[in-house]
């Protein structure tokens, strides 16, 4: 049986190929309106705060500008105006049409904010609010969970890295499109895929954890699986993990961690990959490379990609997993429970 | 069988009453301190980091300076300079030893901040480094899990909030250690906490949610029954918990609510109170008053404090459940596997 979602999935390196295609000779226009302003506020919810997490990452270890993710209550509960001068506002929304975060980008520019919506609506009343659109080119997308949607945000944040003059080399995220393909391939074939999806189909909850550029993976691939596997599933990052959490993974309780093949943060996952084994508990990889795999029960391959645009690949072999697990589980992928694709919050 | 823990919860009017009497005359040397900023960057890891999510969103609601929880692998692992001029950083640490909040402050510092740190360590070298120390007087905490270490260092930061010029009366500071006292006398003579105990004793795991000034507590009370009562508990805030995460909320998975008794997220939080419910599920209150009591299957009672400081007493019917649950499940609170009093990390 083929879910929509897969076929979706199966879609990311076209939509992703479009998506760079259209916004990279956007890069002046995001540097102008840069040009004033000395940080980064990103605003969004779901998935699409999870794609925030890693333009967070990417902004401050590539550009030197600090980033926040906003609390939207600010704005719609407790509707505190706040100083935002000299901030870059970047609301991220899949549909561009939640009220929350149209109301929140609103907010940043009476407060001061220069503003930047990235959406897959052309046209939706997000992308009518902010002074630069950058309009990912995913196409429709029909299954409830999020998936060529998510991975061409993190393009367009790339894009808005490098028009933040970012300190990396733009060939790289050309070449992600083939790279997503390839890995798509390399994950189905892979025989860790199947041994994965036995173990978590026989555990209640699972832990996943990732550092640093690579942490919205987790966050991302944790949510997708509570919300179409229905597991307890914890995306927590390394360090958290340590503080505390640890008691929680045991052999009913695995974790996955997610990795890019190189980075500063590698050594510090290939390290806990061990810790967790060592303590009895199962752990599975997601990319990290050889020393990821070494030190792991089982790990699916990973993009070869540098850190910087490695998450716009390292969450493919995860969808595919959960896509599998979710069908495994006898959940339909396409319509879990308590989903909308538009979600309004107050 | 009275625990470490237990004591020390019954400490806390104590602590609290000190800790305020001790820093509220700090005041003029805050205001001083953060005269040239216009933002809060906050530094911490674990149950510091969820005192920080309570001084976020007190410092945006209450004086309308953005504020920004550090991604400390910025400063440690990718050690990317940030420009941080007009910006207070605050780091939170018990101990005040944990070398990645302390590096991650002089990080902070070198990238123009001026700096805070909040600690219970006099004479630690977070305590050092800082240019104002704000020091908890919580007195020693055995057992492992903090709760006065914690509650102190939300006192601390309202004092915090207080020397930015929050829009509040600094007189609900001076009503909260006697608050403390009569709501933990009367979450012990609550039938609410057997009833809570013994559900949560039969299922794999919890959600735990939270709006606002509220959101920080239930962070931390999810923190806590992860790392004290082995449970899958999935701290989200309300609206993410709409946003998806819904699906995991079930007869086997129920939801704890966590709300002041006033302010306003709590019609929201009521709301998704009734929607738990409705959907078949249980969900239980902490705090929020008698409308969320009435949502819910039952309710611990919450302090008789305005919305701003509520955090400082809400958690301690938490602990108290904590507390309760552990000892149930077979765990002993004070020593729960995986932790230790000072975490380091890399």
């Amino acid at each position: 049986m083929t879910s929509q979602m897969r076929a979706e999935i199966g879609e990311q390196p076209d939509a992703l190929g479009r998506t760079v295609g259209a916004l990279l000779p956007r890069l002046p226009e995001v540097a102008e309106l840069a040009r004033d302003t000395r940080q980064v506020l990103f605003i969004a919810r779901g998935s699409s705060d999870n794609a925030a997490v890693y333009g967070r990452y990417l902004v401050e270890a590539h550009t030197g500008r600090l980033s926040t993710l906003a609390a939207p209550s600010i704005a719609t509960a407790y509707k505190r105006r706040v100083d935002l001068s000299g901030v870059l506002a970047v609301a991220i929304s899949q549909s561009g049409k939640t009220e929350e975060i149209v109301e929140t980008l609103d907010w940043a520019a009476a407060g001061g904010a220069r503003t930047v919506a990235v959406t897959n609506g052309a046209g939706s009343p997000l992308a009518e609010a902010a002074e630069v659109a950058l309009i990912t080119d995913a196409g429709a997308e029909i299954a409830v969970p999020a998936t060529k949607t998510y991975t061409t945000q993190l393009a367009a944040l790339s894009v808005l890295a490098l028009g933040l003059g970012a300190d990396v080399a733009v060939d790289d995220l050309r070449r992600v499109p083939d790279e997503v393909a390839r890995l798509i391939a390399l994950t189905e074939a892979s025989p860790a895929l199947e041994q994965i999806v036995e173990a978590l189909a026989q555990v209640p909850g699972a832990v996943v954890s990732g550092r640093g550029i690579a942490f919205g993976t987790a966050l991302e691939l944790a949510l997708k699986i509570k919300e179409a596997c229905y597991l307890h599933a914890m995306g927590l990052s390394y360090a958290d993990l340590l503080h505390g959490p640890i008691a929680v993974v045991d052999e009913q309780t695995p974790a996955l961690l997610v990795a890019a093949d190189s980075g500063p943060t590698l050594p510090g996952t290939v390290a806990l990959a061990r810790r967790v084994e060592g303590a009895g508990a199962h752990a599975f990889g997601v990319g990290g490379g050889e020393g990821l795999a070494e030190a792991c029960t089982a790990a699916l391959p990973g993009p070869a990609l540098p850190e910087w645009v490695a998450p716009l690949g390292l969450i493919v072999p995860g969808q595919i997993l959960v896509e599998n697990l979710a069908r495994r589980l006898g959940v339909d992928p396409d319509v879990p429970r308590g989903l909308n694709k538009v979600t309004q919050t107050d």
